[in-house]
This record gives structure tokens, sequence and C-alpha cells, in this order.
């Protein structure tokens, strides 16, 4: 167990780099990577830093050369001996050789492409180009880098004492959420904090003590790394950066169409069980549903990624039961928002109906809401996104029109398109 | 700084010694020492352990071959050399060589004398006897040593994460307590925690805590070897032993009447300054005040321990202004049952009319009040005190009946001859 508070402390900032491995990273990159890899390696993509939470002015945070220091840290990064035998030999969802041996050999050659960076606004602009399975990959280490440096800028002017106190809470925080989480049966809960965790020490102590508080009903984490290391499974399934993409590059409306199921199919290819989950939302859950081929309504479970999490759910089992399918042989993954009493509430609402799982993100690994003076630790809505795609802006519309993003004509093609009516606005905190 | 959660989970409870040095003692010890050492070097003395908490059942909770391993352990201490040095070399309150060779020489010589031990309803008796300044230097780690197996108990059901949020809720507790002091100005605290302690490593942080959070009011701390390793003041005076083995040795009444004095004068000898403080309450602090020798008006100051420690400190002011002092070159020392809040009050209360100071004990090394399940770490009322001197018992009144100890007959004796009348029954927590 290692003493946060005062790694914290002896750290030399300057050189102490946030990001250490490859596969520091969210399982489902991998995943989707070798489906990249495979079907649109050729693809170039545009990737690119967003800071919704206008009020976090990172260039005024972070420094730049700090910033460029952990950034070209991780292009200098490949992938381990051990690393490589774990992604080849270790089985993933009861199935072993996830990856296969070409995607592997590329992996194990990769170091991630060059990375743009400029200030303005008090922000900064990070933006990654080149051929899609590499830019992907900058996605979370850039996240998880700029979080971090974000919260070292405010640890670095606490005591020694204080910052101990500061973790010291934040872990019971979390601690008392575990203790409510536990006396619920049947709970089935993952890490998904990669992205916005407050750090890797602290993402580590996070999933070491739900492994310790909920037992079996802790049932992984997405980070590969700490999975590695903490000999539990890695869980992801795929996420909105496919169907942006191929969305982009399609020819015509029609082709625009059929896009989002075009990504199913080539992932239908290649997995089967509990990685088969529909994540319907980029365009709107609804009109996604409705036009679905056959084929996807014998997959395992959706994701509800964005709109009001308890009608995400409703549709989707309304769905099944207008298909024909069970579903309570059915899964839905609960993974926008979540912290403990929302976690509770649906898993009471629809435990029994369906089989719920969660995947909790920021209010797990990045919960230092009110820590310290004026908020300063406090998580924020910081994403990176695919923008580009062979030349082509990508359009993104989920269930909340806080969310979406792309220019507003493609956003009102999208809409035409994809037959999305009135969305209700949600608050986006993480 | 030591990750305690961690050290605990990983600590062979078995042979993890908890006392590592003889210095690891409060300082008053040594001053005491010392001046029985020229003075009553033969008194035959026998201290004993007394559990006023009968409710906490020591020899249910603690395994009687691991007390006495621990008991053996310390038997096999001796001075280090380091330590040696630091008590020869070290500047207490100011003056150098407060230890005179003669006793260095002793103090070097010295293990302590064999101990006694046996079960009787669920408590341990255990019992030192032999030549005072011997048999004195068990008392604090007879005491540290119960305090840490009754904690050790409890914290070996534990699990590593649930320890981990257990020091997690109590540092933030007591950072939370050292918030609070930080604004009041003036404040003088020095830590008189070490004989009932949560742990040592635990004593240690909080001292460290108090160092960082309290800055110039933090003034000490009573432990000697905390003292020496955190190169900060060691603070300490005298104590109820003292009189209590004088008085028992007195010849008749009137000898027994001037028990008490002849302990100061004895002290008067080798003391100045901050040393030379009065623990009037022994017998009654009013009748010890109303007699007190002329001399004794000179001392700097008062050391609170029993009784309403307002009422305590205005008997005090009462009693330097009837003999023509100003009270405000007097030092008042609260050291009795003390929390933040208290603190906080009597420091209002008195802070410009007297010096004020405090000695804040258990609340502040050992608040685990409320953090697991029954309570079972709650602080609780051990003392290890002289109960005989040359075959004669000894007896407390103080200024609280329910700290009174000893044979009725001989308390009702005491009594008389000290002229003490009704006494306000107070509980004793800790």
């Amino acid at each position: 167990m290692v003493d946060i508070a005062n790694r914290v402390w002896n750290r030399q900032w300057k050189i102490d780099p946030i990001v250490r491995s490859l596969i520091d990273t969210d399982f489902y990159k991998l995943l989707m990577c070798q489906s990249v890899f495979r079907n649109r390696r050729d693809t170039q993509v545009t990737f690119s830093l967003i800071n919704r939470s206008k009020s976090v002015r990172l260039a005024e945070l972070v420094d730049e050369g700090e910033l460029r220091e952990q950034l070209d840290h991780i292009r200098s990064l490949s992938l381990t001996r051990g690393e490589s035998t774990w992604l080849r030999g270790n089985t993933f969802y009861g199935k072993r050789q996830m990856f296969r041996p070409d995607f592997m050999e590329w992996f194990e050659q990769l170091r991630l492409p060059p990375y743009h960076l400029e200030k303005r606004d008090g922000q900064y602009e990070l933006t990654f180009e080149g051929s899609w399975p590499e830019v992907m990959l900058w996605e979370i280490p850039a996240l998880a880098v700029l979080m971090e440096l974000r919260g070292r800028a405010v640890l670095g002017r606490m005591g020694k004492f204080e910052l101990q106190v500061l973790y010291a809470r934040a872990m019971t925080r979390l601690w008392e959420k575990i203790e409510t989480l536990r006396g619920v049966e049947g709970l089935k809960i993952a890490d998904f904090g990669t992205r916005r965790r407050h750090s890797y020490l602290w993402q580590d102590w996070c999933v070491q003590a739900m492994m310790e508080g909920l037992g079996d009903s802790f049932t992984g984490t997405s980070n590969c790394l700490i999975a590695m290391r903490r000999d539990i499974e890695a869980i992801g399934t795929n996420a909105h950066e496919l169907p942006m993409v191929y969305a982009a590059l399609a020819e015509d409306d029609a082709a625009l169409a059929r896009a989002p199921y075009q990504v199913l199919a080539d992932w239908h290819e290649e997995h089967d069980g509990n990685l088969r989950i529909i994540l319907p939302d980029t365009y709107g859950t609804k009109g996604f549903l409705d036009n679905a081929p056959e084929w996807l309504e014998g997959w395992t479970g959706i994701r509800i990624d964005s709109g009001d999490p308890a009608t995400g759910a409703e549709n989707a089992i309304a769905w099944w039961e207008s298909r024909g399918e069970d579903p309570r042989d059915k899964l839905v993954i609960f993974s926008d928002g979540l912290d403990e009493q929302k976690i509770i509430d649906l898993h009471r609402q629809f435990s029994g109906r369906v089989r719920v799982s969660f995947g909790w993100g920021t209010l797990l690994t990045n919960d230092f809401r009110g820590l310290v003076k004026d908020d300063q630790l406090a998580p924020f809505s910081l994403v990176c996104k695919a923008v580009r795609a062979d030349g082509r802006p990508t359009v993104k519309l989920s269930d909340n029109p806080n969310k979406a993003m792309g220019p507003a004509d493609e956003i009102a093609r999208y809409k035409r398109v994809f037959g999305v009516g009135d969305q209700t606005r949600q608050d986006v905190v993480v």
C-alpha cells in the first residue's frame, strides 16, 4: 500500500511522469484500436482536447513546459514485455487471445504520434493528428495528464500533513460510499474512472478499496495497467468514437444513416457475449433502436451514457420487448455521471427486470469536491474527441444537447438524418 | 512519513515490540526519577496497574502471552548511546546538563525490574516492586503496552483498507481540531498524551500534525523519544507520585501534613523557572494553598489536574493575589481531560489574567471514539500508580472524589489531616 500523501509530498513534480505505461489506458481503447486496426487502419483522424468547464482555465493553472514534458514522456513509451505478455496471454471476458497476433506485433512497435499544443483564451489547444489506430490511443493519457497536472498545481502549495488529511478525507468519503453500496444485494460495479481520475495512485487506491469493500460486487476496472497489477478483470466494450468516425466518412445521407450499424457489424464479427454491448446514443437512442437491424436484437446489452438514465433503460427494455426478446436475459450498463445514490436508485428500479451493471467513473476516482479552498480540486468536464476524419468534421448528438458537438450545419444534418427531435437538456457535471 | 495503516496491517503482532526505548516515556518521569534518585533512592515501592474503566475487560481482550512478551521486551531495553547523548547534551527549558552525571551513569546501567502479572475478574493485576527510581519508570511503558495491545486486538480483525480508512478518519478528526485551534491567538499547547496513546506511531503522527498545523502554538511533547527524533522541546514537570510516596512515608500526622511541601522543597533545590510548577491537588488544592509556605509563592505556576478546571484556576489566581503576587506573571497549566473546545474556553477565560498553557493528553493521541463498532477503540481510564511505599499504603485524594485512591481508613485520615471537606464528583473519562 502506497502512502499517497507522502508520495505527493516527496514528488519531484517536474520530472515525475504521470503516465508510465501504454496500457495505463481504458481496456475498450485497446479493443476498439484492434477493430480500427483491422477495418479502418488508414483513416486519418484529428483528436482534440475539449474543456467543457470553461471556468477552469487550464492554461493558467498548468505550466506549458511541464505539460510538454509529460506529453513527450508518453511519446517515449512502448509496450513492455510484461505488458505484451499479459495482453497476449490473459483471458478477457472468458476468452483467450482476445488480441490477435498481427495487432500485438503492431502494438509492440507503436510509439504515439506527435501532438500539437498551443494556448488560447486561457485554455490549451491540444490536438493529435495521424492514422486512427495510433491517434486514438492519445485520448486517455492526454486526459489523465491534464487532470493530474491541474491537481498537482493545487497540491504543490499544500503542507505535508495538510496533504495527508486531504487524502484522509477523500479516502473516508469513498469508503462511506462503499459502505453504502455494500448492503445492496446483487450489485455489479466496475471502475470506469481512468480518464478523469485525480491521479494514477489514487485510482489504484480506489480500485483496491472497492476490491476489499465490495468483494464480488466489484467486477473489475477499465484500466489495463491496474487490472494487470491487481490481477482483476479488465472491463470495457466500445465508445462513441467508432460511430463518430464511421459517420464522418459516410459519402451521403444514406451511408450516414447506415454508419452506426456498420460499426456494430464490424464489432459483431470479432466479439461475442459481454462484449456485444450497444452504445445507442451517439445520434439519439430512439432512432437508433427503431431502425436497428434484427441481428442487433440478439446482442447482450445496452450501455446508457447520456440523457436520463432511467428513461434510457426503460426505452431499452421496451425495445427488447417489442423485438420479442426477454429483457431479463439482457444487460443494461449505466455509465454516465454516477454516484452511489444514483447507483442504488437505478439498481432498485431495474434489478430483476434486466441484468444491471454500473461503470462508475469520475465520482469514484476523483471526488475531491469541497476538500480544498475554492473547490480547486473538484473534477471538471474534460474530454478528448475525434473532431475530424479524412478531412471531414465529426458530430456527436447523444441524448443530451449539452453533450452535442460538431459544426452547427452538420449537427442539423445529422438530426435530420437520424430523426432526432426535441431533447431534454441535462447538466454535465463530469 | 509513515503509512500507519500499512504498518498496522503488515505488523507481525506477536513479535513487534510496542516500546522500543527507555526514553519512550514522559519527560517528567525522568526529572522525577533524578529527584528520587538523589533524595529517596532506597525507598521500596509497589506500582500497580488500575483500570478505572471496569467495562473494558482487558484480560479477555489482551492475550497474556503477548502481554508478557511485550513486558519482557521492555525489561531487555537499556539506554542507547544516542539517547544518552541527547539527555546529557540537550538543552531542556533553556538549561544544559539538566541531568547530572551520577544520575546518567546510573540510568545507563538500568534495566527495569521484574513485574508480577496475574488475571483476576477479567482484568490484569500487574504490579512492580523494588526501589523507587527503578520501579517508577515502569508506569508509562506499562500503560502504553496495555493501551496498544488492546487496540491491536481490535485492529487485527480489520481489513487493509478498512484500517486505512480508520486512520483516515482519525487523522481528519485531529486535523479538524487543529484547524479549530489554529485561529486562537496566543495559544500554547503541548502533547501530554504518551500514557494513553493509541500507539507510538499514532502519537508521533499527532505530534507532527500539531507541528505543521499549529506552528509556534505547539510548544512540544512530553515524550522524550519523539522530542529527540522530531527535534522539539521535551515538556514536563512533576506528578502526584512524589507527594503520594512522601506522604506514605510520613511517621505521624504532623509529618504527613508537611510531606507535600517537602516534595517541593526537594524540587526547589534543583529546578527553577518553568520547572517550578506546583501540582497542588494531591490532597486537596484549597488546603494545600492555604497552608503553603512563603517560598512557594515565588514559584512559576500551578498545574490544574482534577476538579473543575476554571474553579481551580480562579483559586490559583486568588491565592497569588492574597500572597501579593501578580497573576499575570504566573503560569497556569491545564492538563485534565482536555479537548479542543475546553482548551478554547479556558484560554478565553484566563488569557490576559494569567499566562495559560495546555497539556493535551488522551483526546489528542487517542481520539478513536465512535470509529469502530461498539466503540472498541475508545480510550479508557487506565492508570499505573504507586500503591505502597516501604510497606505503607499510599493515598491520593485529588479535587475529584472519583479519582481518590487508597484504603478507606487512610483516606479518612488524610482528609482529616489535610482538612478536605466536601468535594464535587466529576466523571473521569480519560
